[in-house]
């Protein structure tokens, strides 16, 4: 007498295996050089090691308050206030998260209801759609323009509908390199203030913005403060992927609502972990150190006939596949992987519609430059046949 | 031009902060004694600390998978095999969390859709309500006896709807102290098994059960294994709440909907904190360390004047306040921690309606013994002012 087919939610059912972390256990395992995947490098600062490991000797190891620990809310808002000229009250606009991954979860549980619509840059941070998916959202893509990733505010309004709740935005921008341009920001923001849309938008990468580029959020826009919940992550900054530390800043009414969530999601963020983070309040390696590396890699992918233009920010180089192969991304990155051993993302699972990524891929430059130099020979004699 | 009256999901604004968590930090403040929260004592075991330092140190910094560290999850198994006599294949089945919060967060995702029902034994851990609310479904309590906090199978059978895809089990029980028996257990089984219906099982308190009482578990069932999600932590078993460690027990087929959800609400487990709880492989402390302060703590409070019945495991006692104070509980509450400076925690917020938890008070005895003597005598001499 089964009432139900499976017992899987349907939200559940739908989802795949993110593809990246898959695809780079695979080529950890055949010891290929993985340029896809986006982990950061070496550890966390000496002070913050000492200082998590001091916390947890001195008996900060039980719940802490789901707001955060106070230090590290003090942290967010000093390192906003010094970076970004932003002024936020560490007391009610900061809510510590188990990383970016949570920030982005709560952020949608606090202002999106089952049925509710979100829009979403496309292409897409790979666990985007999923994730609002998982809130019981529908996804709707606002593809960005073909010429350059530029977010349309026509296209952005198009595809609002009375659903709409949320924007999720990802500036500088994974995986096509944008840091949206002060006006690309203020257009969108005026948009979501009049439709009353709050911008979630994920900032993970906001110290890792490159050449004249500069950093602009909707945080910095006073009159569309109510409209944001800015997410960041101590993830990429501090070099604690694993440590799951990120952030939620946002006005005290979404701030009271995002606690709400967060203490009903994980309760709180690892308590001794925070302490650690607490003891630096400088990002400690930015762009600064990947910079030649960046610059390498983007000469040499164009230089092995893809279409490539300079990431303004973040960790990855979006390349443009069709002078070097006719196979779509996502075979043309298997061959690679068995034939060259080296790991390239292939564009689909950045895109609504896998086939609109066939002539993507995705590199990531925050390597030893050494690594970076071996997978780029291997690419580059794999392209390069007849020269052997 | 606002569309919307709030930016706050309905959901969001529907939620309640966490009362024992906000008496407490007030108690905190005042110097009272928190006779109320659930906070374990103590450390991690010096082998765990030992062994997370070494993984941060050794660069244990990163991602883990999203399934949690083999080694974790070889440790879940091992300790359900030697304490329970189940056989978990931690390849398959177990898949690591944020706290057993984000476990059953996860499960819920993994096998409800909003607008389905989710039925919760009454009174409940006060976090549940809010979880499956935040998913987009409906709680619909499940009242246990009146009479001894029976699971009445036929109470259950008359709270099930076609919408209805899970239970949310809490055994050992908080607030009541019962371990539901293996009777009920199987009756409870025989009918999801029959209906559908998952299983969700809280077992975080799974190594606290005292006297003659049994720990039994959905998981102990093999003919029902396909309806179970059993959920554990780490938080109180190895005195680590802070750590945020705990893990989902399931099928192969449920475990890999769990493995996609996990991975889109936190990523991964704290990397280093994951490695120093998998170095010992039994829970530390149980329910030996507190068996006198349990005695003394129910004989005291019925020597006050209240009923009680002995907890059969977890770590609380449910009293009934009728023969002590007419007040309801959460007034009787405020004037204890006004006038005596002792905290307990008023049974409102274990129901539906508030006003069911007018006779009852929860308090906590995982404390020393001298707290628990502090906070008892506080309480005693405030319920015999005659004697002054
Ligand atoms: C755009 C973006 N957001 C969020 C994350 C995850 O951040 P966190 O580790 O803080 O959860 C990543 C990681 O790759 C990312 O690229
Ligand atoms: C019944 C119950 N479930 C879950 C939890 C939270 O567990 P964790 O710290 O593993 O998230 C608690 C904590 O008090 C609890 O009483």
């Amino acid at each position: 007498m089964s009432l139900n087919k499976t017992l899987l939610s349907q939200r559940a059912a739908g989802l795949t295996p993110l593809s990246v972390g898959r695809l780079a256990a695979t080529a950890r395992e055949r010891g290929a050089v993985d340029l896809a995947s986006g982990v950061p490098l070496g550890n966390p600062p000496e002070a913050v090691l000492a200082a998590a490991t001091a916390a947890m000797r001195a008996g900060h190891n039980q719940y802490a308050p789901g707001a955060g620990s106070p230090q590290l809310r003090a942290v967010v808002a000093e390192r906003l206030r010094r970076d970004r000229a932003a002024v936020v009250d560490p007391e009610h606009e900061v809510t510590i998260t188990s990383g970016a991954t949570e920030g982005v979860l709560a952020a949608l549980l606090t202002c999106v209801d089952p049925g509710d619509e979100v829009l979403v840059p496309e292409p897409w941070f790979e666990s985007y759609p999923g994730a609002v998916r998982l809130v019981g959202a529908v996804p709707r893509p606002v593809p960005l323009t073909s010429d350059g990733w530029r977010l349309d505010i026509d296209v952005v309004r198009a595809a609002i509908t009375p659903r709409t709740r949320a924007i999720l935005l990802n500036t500088p921008h994974n995986p096509t390199g944008r840091v949206f341009s002060a006006a690309e920001t203020a257009a969108l923001m005026e948009v979501c203030v009049r439709q009353d849309i709050v911008c979630i938008t994920d900032e993970v990468y906001d110290n890792f913005v490159f050449g004249r580029s500069e950093m602009t959020s909707p945080l910095d826009l006073p009159s569309a403060r109510e409209h944001v919940i800015a997410v960041g992550s101590f993830s990429k900054s501090l070099q604690m992927s694993g440590w799951r530390l990120g952030y939620c800043v946002a006005s005290p009414a979404l701030t009271a609502g995002l606690r709400r969530v967060v203490e009903r999601t994980t309760v709180c963020a690892p308590t001794p972990l925070q302490e650690g983070a607490a003891a630096v309040s400088t990002a400690s390696s930015g762009a600064e150190n990947f910079r030649s590396t960046r610059e390498a890699m983007v000469e040499r992918l164009a230089e092995a006939g893809m279409e490539v233009s300079p990431p303004e920010g973040g960790w990855f180089v979006f390349a443009r596949i069709d002078r070097v192969t006719p196979l779509p991304a996502g075979e043309f990155a298997t061959r690679l992987l068995d034939e060259a051993g080296v790991l390239v993302a292939p564009g689909s699972a950045f895109f609504a519609d896998p086939r609109d990524g066939d002539r993507w891929i995705r590199t990531c430059f925050v390597r030893d430059f050494e690594i970076m130099d071996q997978g780029m020979k291997r690419l580059e004699n794999y392209l390069r046949p007849a020269a052997w």
